[in-house]
């Protein structure tokens, strides 16, 4: 059981993937009487004047900047921005625009649509875990105390507009963050995607256009099967119990790490997991790990810190009744969820994360 | 345009309604392995211990108090149920239970929905507002700065249970705060009810169990042809434009009146404007007037203070690309919408309520 009565308008959402979404996006924003947007620091430098150079009859009313990172995805950011949208007396006639990562397309997500009942939002990702992953969904939130997307509710954009020009500006830890999201979309259902990526590290990969299409269409897939969470979307969360709660951790401990570093390391616990539930062939586990090591560093976690790591996975959305349920691989390509998983269980996977040489 | 693009559950609401309502609930609530319930201290005090009683067999893992009063309908009040939900590590599997007036069931259907983005929560309206208007439609919010309800969202409760037994347990204040709604209910859409109100006043009534039926069909009807409030959900709005401006007033000024006491004036207000824009017989307006004015005391407000209320009102969710428009009357029983008033003809309305000599 799990309800999410929300009210709806039966709008489906519409996407524009690929070169020149961004120029073409113009006509639909241009019906809008009025367009405030929403930035991070470093969007705002490097990506805003991207939209202003390709939309330069779009007219924003006004831009609303809060920090880059994680960190920013908070209750008092959150709050910011509903006093902004006040101040500004903008009414529901009004659009909003997110310009950025996940964090941008979360938060504004989430204080758009429950600023005077709802304003519609348009995402305009610019980073690679956006496109690939982020933006699309309807998923929304803030994180609070120790725990992510603790606040938060599903509500979908008007539009995602994913254009990879925006990829021009990401710095290497960016680029680093999103590619643990697009290699997920290969190991849970795209063997063809992973094929694309194998035995590469992200530096070395060209013809993202492909990439971030093919993901970005996964994604789109499942979410249009499986809106709420019910079924199948669940097999999105593979590497995400584990790796959350690695995010948290490192969040609590004022030692922030991407999204991606946090579910590369998930994944490995979990591939391992998946190994001991399913009868995946060693070469098939090997693969997976070498991929991941190849493109993420280990982090240097000790066995101290398990307990506050199981601890946080009882807070993780994805407990239900109190018995943590894992979305893990059959083999690659191909995901399952709702496979109950021993404590003792996850406990070791964490100690083969920790104790297993890495290659890299 | 207006769009809120929620995700939805397809799942209808369910509504039990009337004598009985209570104790026929509790079949449906011992499917959930986990009961949250929100209350006010008054509540806890009167209407918990008959929850109780009709319902022995419910467990209720914990009861969350807040203060009782649209004070409490604050941003720090839905942090302080989150912040509960999260000690308790409530998982999405749990039922949110709101049993209060309009001021719980808003901000619990607000916490609730946005904690781990949704957990499923049933209203128990115990007040005479709450029965006839707050508890059913889907709104939910939290007043914010001055503004009413100015964060919030469209969610709706997987039932809505009436029972008038709690009628019992209202003041003075709350019977009257609930009645002008009730009115309302008669003058935009149900001539019958009206009937059954005209030339009493609220405590020589009798039939309750009639009039909630009758006011909680009407709204029933409404949100159910127009849930997002494009249309015909509009015409609930009469008396609430300027009634929500004189309720903030009050609000900012430490001097908090009731909803229906808002509503009361603003309704004299708006009969007025409809009297101005339609043509309506003179002895229906006097019919309005004077049935307000016999259940209402009149507020001492001042000239000078109608240019605060004027700035409240451009707030409004009503307003549109800084149009107001109003909700009004076309006679009794019969409302219309979006129906552009100048700024004048507000001046001129809230100079009669303040100006007209009051029978009471």
């Amino acid at each position: 059981m799990s309800k999410y009565p929300l009210l709806l308008d039966t709008k489906p959402v519409s996407y524009m993937i690929g070169d020149g979404a961004l120029g073409m996006s113009g006509k639909s924003l241009q019906k809008y009487p009025r367009i405030i947007m929403l930035v991070d620091e470093n969007v705002e430098k490097h990506c805003l004047p991207v939209f202003k150079e390709y939309l330069p009859n779009v007219e924003i009313d006004h831009v609303i900047s809060i920090k880059s990172g994680e960190k920013s995805k908070n209750l008092e950011q959150s709050i910011h921005i509903w006093n902004e949208l006040t101040r500004l007396q903008v009414d529901r006639d009004a659009l909003f625009i997110n310009l950025g990562g996940g964090v941008v397309t979360d938060i504004g997500g989430f204080a758009a649509s429950t600023y005077k009942r709802g304003i519609p939002f348009i995402n305009f990702p610019t980073t690679l875990l956006g496109m690939a992953d982020a933006a699309i969904g309807g998923k929304t939130g803030i994180d609070y105390g120790a725990y992510k997307n603790q606040v938060g509710l599903f509500v979908d954009p008007v539009s995602v507009i994913i254009d990879p020009i925006f990829l021009n500006t990401l710095n290497d830890l960016q680029w680093q963050s999103g590619f643990a999201e697009v290699m997920k979309y290969g190991l849970i259902m795209d063997r063809d995607l992973w094929s694309m990526l194998i035995g590469k590290d992200y530096h070395h990969l060209d013809d993202w256009n492909k990439i971030i299409a093919k993901a970005a269409r996964d994604k789109i897939d499942i979410v249009h099967h499986d809106a709420l969470e019910k079924g199948m979307r669940k097999n999105l969360n593979f590497g995400h119990t584990i790796g959350h709660a690695i995010e948290s951790y490192y969040l609590m401990h004022d030692m922030p790490i991407t999204h991606g570093q946090a579910i590369a390391a998930g994944m490995i616990c979990e591939t391992w997991i998946s190994s001991k539930k399913f009868n995946i062939e060693c070469t098939q586990i090997d693969e997976v790990v070498d991929m991941i090591d190849l493109n993420f560093e280990k982090f240097g976690i000790s066995e101290d810190t398990i307990p506050e790591l199981l601890d946080l996975m009882r807070q993780d959305k994805k407990v239900r009744e109190g018995q943590l349920k894992f979305s893990l691989i059959r083999k690659i390509g191909k995901a399952t969820h709702d496979i109950e998983v021993e404590m003792d269980m996850v406990i070791d996977s964490i100690k083969y994360y920790i104790n297993r040489n890495a290659a890299h």
